[in-house]
């Protein structure tokens, strides 16, 4: 099969064999994937990572030995494959289980080749009249979803920081949907624009508010100083940036306003394929660019650039 | 009056005059003051404090123009005065009050004096069963309670970080009245002895298991890296010292595992002083040494004593 592979640094695409099918998974041939800002972290070097990167997807089960039945459904998948036998996934908490692969971040190939292998129990349908191009988004939509299964948004004075970003804007509108009361701040007012146009609120440095919950996926390192600037005393700072590290940070105010720090990554499939099958989201707006995994690098480049990287979702139409 | 005041990294002993009292205020003659951890950071210039330390005391009112019937009332107080009226206050976070002052600590004389002012409502009446040694404590008690009143503590594998400590051991007997599965970590084995023969199992470094909630009250720079050695994915770090600031801390592993790190300081009066009055805790066997406040600089050298300072928990006699 044809796939895109980092290696050191390097982007490439080449052929390469298709996944092993071991028991209790499926073979997916990918129709759509998106390139997200964490595939640009990993083709720097970030965790390490060599092989093939990808993970969100739209695709079609190709081969399902212990669900035949299920061969031909359109899906998309969760990203954490687990072991479903430790302590931890037996609590629950199957997403954090320490034996775990990721898709195409952590011991197992992603979707930006011809065919990917998930556990069907990861392999969610879609209803028809969710588009491959909406479905694209449901990954980066449950990450999103994510804060409302561990904080009680609605309500909520809310603020994004990073707002104009890809995962920040979706972030925003779904903790809007969930009914929390949003406003945004990011660096680039062009990026924020279409969500001015929608209704958000833009947060000015003065006179300064406090809010319940500050969001922080502004990608940058010293984001968890500018969202403790802006939480109120017994409030909560999201941190869904796996750049967040503290450079020297006092936690003194931490302890002295009670402010709760909660990390947020990936999350529950369910209430985001309901959300953009009902069109409460039209994410397919944001698309800037379409490729063929052939043109992987120029792919790259364009995800990447650097005079507007928010509004430049890009996707590789696999199956074109 | 006489006080100790501090100033500059001095200790002296002085003759002031006493607060003034103002509208909705007692005066409290104090009859037993304990010196915390606090105290011997305000006396190194934490917070460029400079007057009268000074706030875990038992008292009684000698003058309350608003509340007459309270004169003669032995009790303890709750350390932040705050207005009531701003909207942190109305919201029920009157100790988070942006306009407050705190008792020995922030803008306000504390209790290492003949006597001390606080509003009214600040101050709890002591059951007559309950002992001016024990009493001293509610203040630390009550700081051990916030953990359960911002985390459902009870049946959760619980670790709590310098338990050896004052407040480490306080926070420790709390939580398992609160009904956590308590466990300690602490530098010197002498000081954990006592909880120990409670019946306090010590967590070793290996195997390493992994606890739902993990309390850092160690009063060190680098603890909060420590906690997240030892907490599981999805579970919670509780901040209690304001001396846990980071040194250039990466948190990526907060995000990946879905870390809470929740600031915890001042705690609720009513609990502490039930559980003490019902003898569920008798935290003045720790009182090591006993002084007048004319004693205040051999005093504080006691309490900060390098050589088991987790033990000397150091009391003055003030009416004595």
């Amino acid at each position: 099969m044809k796939a895109i592979v980092l290696d050191a640094g390097q982007v490439r695409v080449e052929e390469r064999p298709a996944p092993d099918l071991v028991s209790g998974e499926a073979l997916v041939e990918v129709i759509l994937a998106g390139v997200c800002s964490t595939d640009l972290e990993l083709a720097k070097g970030y965790m390490g990572f060599a092989g093939v990167p990808g993970h969100e997807f739209v695709g079609r089960i190709v081969s399902a030995p212990d669900q035949p039945s299920r061969v031909g459904q359109r899906v998309v998948g969760e990203i954490n494959a687990s072991c479903r036998r430790c302590e931890t996934c037996l609590g629950g908490f199957e997403r954090h289980c320490p034996n775990r692969t990721v898709l195409g971040i952590l011991n197992r190939s992603g979707a930006f080749a011809q065919i990917l292998a998930l556990p069907l129990a990861n392999l969610h349908a879609l209803p028809p009249n969710l588009s491959n191009d909406r479905a694209v988004f449901v990954e980066p939509v449950a990450a999103a979803y994510e804060i409302a299964t561990q904080i009680p948004v609605a309500a909520g004075r809310t603020l994004v920081l990073g707002g104009g970003g890809k995962l920040g804007a979706l972030i925003a509108r779904v903790l809007r949907i969930c009914g929390a009361l949003v406003s945004l701040r990011g660096r680039r007012p062009e990026a924020l624009a279409p969500l001015v146009a929608d209704g958000f609120p833009i947060e000015e440095d003065s006179p300064q508010p406090r809010y319940d919950l500050v969001v922080e996926a502004t990608g940058t390192s010293d984001a968890l100083g500018e969202a403790l600037r802006w939480v109120r005393p017994r409030g909560i700072v999201a941190l869904k940036s796996t750049t967040a590290a503290t450079s020297a940070l006092d936690l003194a105010p931490v302890v002295i306003d009670e402010i709760s720090i909660v990390g947020s990554r990936c999350g529950p499939f369910a209430p985001a394929i309901a959300a953009l099958a009902a069109g409460l989201l039209e994410p397919e707006k944001t698309i800037a660019a379409r490729f063929s995994l052939d043109q992987a690098v120029e792919a790259f480049a364009v995800a990447r650039d650097p005079h507007d990287p928010s509004r430049r979702k890009v996707v590789f139409d696999i199956d074109a």
